[in-house]
């Protein structure tokens, strides 16, 4: 399998992380991007560079007033006294309405939905890069390959079309599911990863030619906390075309593997033409986020059965954060997936 | 004039505040109190101790499951490995929908709308006095006072039905003007703080039965940023009763006096049975957070221009902190309003 992966979406390097109200440091760093290179190619992937897509189909999915603000943000915020190095909001809309003020404090605020996702000088460049993985990946799969991987961070399943939030600025996933729309008519999405993909579900949740799915730790206790519920089911021409599976707390391979056997049945009632993998690996036991307990092979047990569905496949890096397994689960999964995984011509 | 106060007010005494996205000491600090009641005493008012009124006009504004977060929250944190030690929020739902999460770190999200408001042991106790400080002042106007003053800290214009946010907890405006209505079929809110009182608009947004007026530093380039703009008229049944006069930064006297006098000529047109002046002293030029510049003699002429509506009036404390003029500049508004104040029997 092909994977794709560019340099420039190392330089993002975010330090300030408020959780629970106080300051950690930031545990989305470049150096997962080391131990994902190490899971693909031990996988037997090999790495390509995408090209640059430019901004057609990241605006395919974001509104320009959100890209405009990713793009200048940063310099904005250097311009006011006494203003934190990176770009941390401080105040929130109730809701997003016809009220976008002029102010830099007031859009951090209104296009950033919490304090994980903190804006620097390179993070709209890297941002662009992992999309653009995405879409190297799927004009892979638009151009006959079965499947290919994309080694997109920052990753991007929390960003609606225009907020960022939980680590994440352009929804690569997203990205990827609407460039394959440009020949697949049914385009399915696989959130894998712990927390749920509430971006992805945000962008499609009025459509009904791409399927979201998400399993994640239930959202009652845990990060997106506002989203994620087994009642979100899509709205308007959407509605029955968004499935929410949240788990109980450290649930562990067999709790998991029965809920990806509702998605899969799901999915397959909706036949797509193409299907995005949202695949993080932190709902691994050890990962420092400690909300599920999937192991190594049961990351394995998982590609093999999404490879079932036999729909060509792009699978796009979110979540997974550093411990000694992370390249492990990733190899497991793709090598679990790539040996099951038969397309018909 | 009678003013409300009592001392368990002084209690809730904030530290953390987040503005720009780095931390700052927080200005809504007990010394306010100190400044306002000699204010108020050098204007001639006598201090009364309000009694406590229970929950029962709390509750008449704000919601049970925000009260309820209010009084438990402290102790709920204090359960969370690593937090902060007081609730700050850390993510934000997009709008306020079914989906409110157990999670304490979710309902701070969720009730909390900035990271101004950061709740401690004291919060909810003191919040309770300010708030029964207004339904004191309003008691005594209901039997038969022309006019009281309520000394509120925290202040409260910036909360809404189930959100804080600007160092305020719960609307004593609103509470106030809430109360009044048991015998004044039409109550006016006439907001004179340098920021928009968002939560006063928001809790009567869609009432016919109580007119809110602001004027204040226009909110897009300035705090609460999404609220406060002059297409904001109210909605459903309280379309039209809601007036916004949004003022140029740094505007004076005189542009200040010209808007209040169009506030006067609406809320006149309303002919209310009685006035809250929600009143912030931080449209002074001396203001540390520097929106306009009012001056203190200003203060006087815009007391005389609402006394001149010659309607039954509870004064309640909004903003204004510490600077030279803060008990002057209160001192001259009281004075200003006692001067020419004449309600018909």
């Amino acid at each position: 399998m092909k994977a794709y992966f560019a340099d420039e979406q190392r330089r993002h390097d975010p330090k300030s992380f408020l959780s629970s109200g106080a300051p950690k440091p930031n545990p989305e760093v470049p150096e997962r991007i080391e131990r994902l290179l190490a899971g693909a190619t031990a996988a037997g992937c090999t790495i390509e560079r995408p090209k640059s897509f430019g901004l057609g189909p990241i605006a395919a999915i974001h509104t320009p007033e959100y890209i405009e603000f990713l793009q200048r943000i940063y310099e904005r915020w250097q311009r006011i006294d006494g203003a934190s190095a990176e770009v941390i909001p401080n105040i929130h809309p109730i809701a997003r309405g016809g009220s976008r003020p002029d102010s830099a404090v007031g859009q951090a605020g209104y296009h950033m939905a919490d304090t994980s996702c903190p804006i620097s000088a390179e993070t709209y460049d890297s941002s662009c890069w992992s999309a653009w993985t995405a879409v190297g990946a799927a004009e892979a799969v638009e151009a006959g390959a079965s499947s290919a991987y994309a080694l997109c961070r920052p990753p991007g399943h929390h960003a609606f079309a225009d907020v960022a939030g939980g680590f994440c600025f352009f929804n690569n996933s997203a990205i990827a599911a609407q460039r394959l729309r440009q020949y697949a008519d049914r385009v399915a999405i696989l959130d894998v990863d712990l927390h749920h993909g509430n971006g992805t579900q945000g962008v499609f949740y009025r459509r009904a030619d791409v399927l979201t799915v998400s399993l994640h730790a239930d959202p009652v206790r845990f990060y997106p906390f506002f989203w994620g519920y087994a009642d979100e089911r899509g709205e308007g021409a959407g509605l029955g075309y968004n499935l929410n599976l949240p788990l109980a707390r450290k649930s562990g391979d067999e709790v998991f593997l029965e809920a990806l056997a509702a998605a899969i049945r799901r999915i397959d009632a909706f036949s797509p033409d193409a299907l995005v993998v949202a695949l993080g690996l932190d709902a691994f036991a050890g990962d420092p986020f400690g909300g599920l307990s999937v192991t190594t092979s049961g990351f394995a047990r998982i590609g093999e059965t999404i490879a079932r569905l036999g729909v060509p496949t792009v699978i796009v890096q979110e979540g997974g954060y550093l411990c000694d397994a992370l390249s492990g689960n990733l190899t497991a999964f793709l090598t679990g997936f790539a040996a099951r995984h038969k397309t018909s011509p």
